[in-house]
């Protein structure tokens, strides 16, 4: 077999043989494919796709390019939530718990931020001490213990797509379905998940920006589950606002915090979106663990979790079991802000028609809440409180957002952008729906 | 500028300017953007193509990476011909010391057998103390004193395409036309060429098996020559059965002394295929060069020419300037063979309707006529005499063809490939037409 015949097989539109794409992987990850091949093939894939059984050969061949996460002794169900990434998104520091507060492990392995999306991890290392790279025997001991952990990928899990993800950033061939699909599952199913709820977002601050593109990929991920005995439920979630109404990394551990407290439920004041996305993955998550029989089961369980106040303390005992102090972490909500801040006021009167995620976004890489590069640090005290979003009435002057960066001149870098991600309207601009679709196997 | 966002644009079907085409390549040569890049944006212009603009652009590029030919002082014209390759075509070897003689001077540089093409350096090299590597100089010097020189491409000109076609090679890259038509023109370009005639062959022998895509090739070759001021005109020749009567380093030039001796001229026994093609391809460098009105008057010129006994003469000359010795090649005429012989005799009676051109070339790789990989030697004594071809009336036992390998082994493995070459027919198979289409610019 030879790599270059794999590469025209592919070109020409032929469906690639399970052989095939394990020669491929295996070699590419021994070193005895070079980059030059890969990065020919992964742009043949991007052209010419692959059937549901080429992205399970391949999902399965990248799964066992490294190690898989041992959970045996540990009780189930195994449930994981995985999002295409967003801003302000931080419902998986919420679910985690949450779930966990239901009886459903959750054995997380999550991502740093890069470009205008968040990442978990840089989330969780704005609480002092919190450490997100535990070895394997800790990871099932916390998981054991509080129902969930919380760690980066180690360079022992899925090395092919450590590989392969670098080569397509620098290759032009990211935006490959049945190479996302791959990434993604192989990686969920290596930390042991058995089931996946999927928050696939649309809109400008998402990866993908049209709705249909977030289908394609979403039943991608659903067949392609299926196939790998995985259960897969996805939604189609917007992502042209920021979600909740904090962006950055302690900002938003905060703002977990009140969602886990229970603030916006039965209509109180607190982050509605932000919530609203939430309980409806979780309830997914609830389902899938068998724990409820629908969705509308799953959420009332939810609801009612977060009103025990179980999740909240899961959380504490999470931030314990990973090198935070919980009384630390409570002491600093509010008030661990970098010196460097601005506001954002109304340029205008009338609504604010939409404030827009991907220019907030791109802000957030000035304000030192993302970076460009992966090895660029980040600031944890810094970003963006939202006072104001879309579908407020507002006045000339009022208070949009208060805004934190690293240093003066990232601050000033990202205040005018900040002023032009709002957008205005004379009228109220219809209210936006949050859910566009479910998408599960048949 | 970003190699990445340059593969982007490619990928998504944008045109590409000529400063990012040039940026790609000086880039590349300079070992700045890294192979897997390259092969990335290679795939991508497979799928996407080029347009006329993009192809100049990417030949304009890709002749500058290197250093370009010096012809000043010798005088013009300077008019070449380029074959895409195929079983048999010594065309190369007679048009030289032909055109020389009508006052065109041709610098040439060819390229060496690989798969079941041969090349010209490996005839070349098949005449004993010819040299194929000569400086810019001596280059320069046998040009302007015989009219023609024949040299192998040098490490200095058009570098980039030396990369590059190595890349394209191991990456499934190869078959793309804008990036065949700029390797071609950039090195007819550094070569010194101001005019071009192009043979491009289609059917089992030919890179292109299908006419319609050889005429794609020849009308981007054509367009492209005009965007880059070359004046070039395609003819779209048949390589369904080799060209001539021998196949073989040697048998070939031995060949090519034949026609420049006029055989087969005026009805006369001799390889009638070939002297037609090297006819038509004369006529139209005679064109090129100014030296006739039409391609009729060319060819006429040039069949006077054959009869003058001038081009033979030149050819000789050439010899002896390359540092072989003319009377120790004539000597060799009719006895330089391999004593490992064979022979393929009729299976059946009735009429050859064709003998495989692609069959018998990958016989040759056997024979040690061709290689499979460029690092492998060739045997200038071995290949194979065609005593009949398609349309030969035979009787089961007739002798079809005389085998000569460069060992015993060689022998065995080609001689049932040749058999299986020969195809029958019951009746008279219709003529072939050997020159398909001719294709200029407008």
């Amino acid at each position: 077999m030879r790599a270059v015949d794999i590469i025209l097989n592919k070109r020409s539109g032929k469906e690639l043989s399970p052989d095939e794409i394990r020669f491929l992987i295996a070699g590419y990850t021994a070193g005895d494919i070079p980059d030059y091949q890969m990065s020919a093939w992964a742009m043949a894939v991007f052209f010419r796709g692959m059937n549901a059984e080429e992205t399970a050969a391949l999902t399965g061949a990248m799964l066992h390019s490294g190690e898989v996460m041992d959970l045996s002794g540990i009780p189930g169900p195994f449930v994981d939530k995985h999002s295409t990434g967003g801003v302000g998104d931080k419902t998986s520091l919420i679910l985690a718990p949450l779930a966990a507060s239901l009886g459903i492990r959750d054995p997380m392995m999550s991502g740093r931020a890069l470009g205008h999306t968040g990442g978990t991890l840089d989330k969780l290392e704005a609480i002092p001490g919190f450490r997100t790279s535990l070895g394997p025997a800790e990871f099932r001991e916390i998981l054991a213990k509080n129902g969930f952990a919380m760690t980066g990928q180690t360079k022992d899990i899925v090395p092919a797509d450590r590989l392969l993800y670098a080569l397509r950033d620098v290759t032009g061939t990211v935006e490959s379905i049945p190479l996302i699909t791959a990434s993604i599952l192989s990686k969920k199913k290596a930390e042991g998940a058995q089931a996946l709820v999927l928050d696939v977002k649309y809109g400008s601050g998402a990866f993908m920006k049209d709705p249909a593109d977030g289908e394609k990929l979403a039943r991608s991920l659903v067949d392609t589950g299926k196939a790998m005995g995985m259960r897969i439920i996805a939604l189609l979630t917007a992502m042209d606002e920021p979600l909740g109404n904090k962006m950055g990394n302690f900002l938003e551990v905060e703002e977990s915090m009140d969602c886990l407290e229970g603030k916006g439920l039965d209509g109180a004041e607190g982050p509605a979106d932000l919530l609203e996305v939430t309980l409806e993955l979780a309830a997914r998550m609830a389902v899938l663990g068998g724990k409820a029989e629908d969705s509308a089961g799953g959420r009332r369980l939810c609801e009612q979790a977060l009103k025990s106040g179980k999740p909240r303390e899961l959380f504490l005992a999470g931030i314990k079991s990973q090198g935070g102090d919980p009384e630390e972490f409570l002491s600093m909500r509010g008030n661990y802000r970098s010196p460097h801040s601005g506001e954002v006021r109304a340029a205008r009167g009338g609504f604010i028609s939409r404030i827009d995620a991907f220019t907030v976004g791109r802000a957030g890489v000035d304000l030192g809440v993302g970076r460009n590069r992966t090895e660029d640090p980040v600031c944890p005290a810094a970003g963006v409180e939202f006072h104001l979003k879309g579908g407020a009435a507002v006045k000339k002057g009022d208070r949009i957002m208060t805004v934190w960066g690293k240093d003066q001149a990232g601050l000033s870098a990202a205040l005018p952008l900040l002023e032009k991600a709002v957008e205005y309207s004379d009228t109220a601009p219809a209210p936006r729906g949050l859910i566009l679709k479910e998408i599960a196997s048949a």
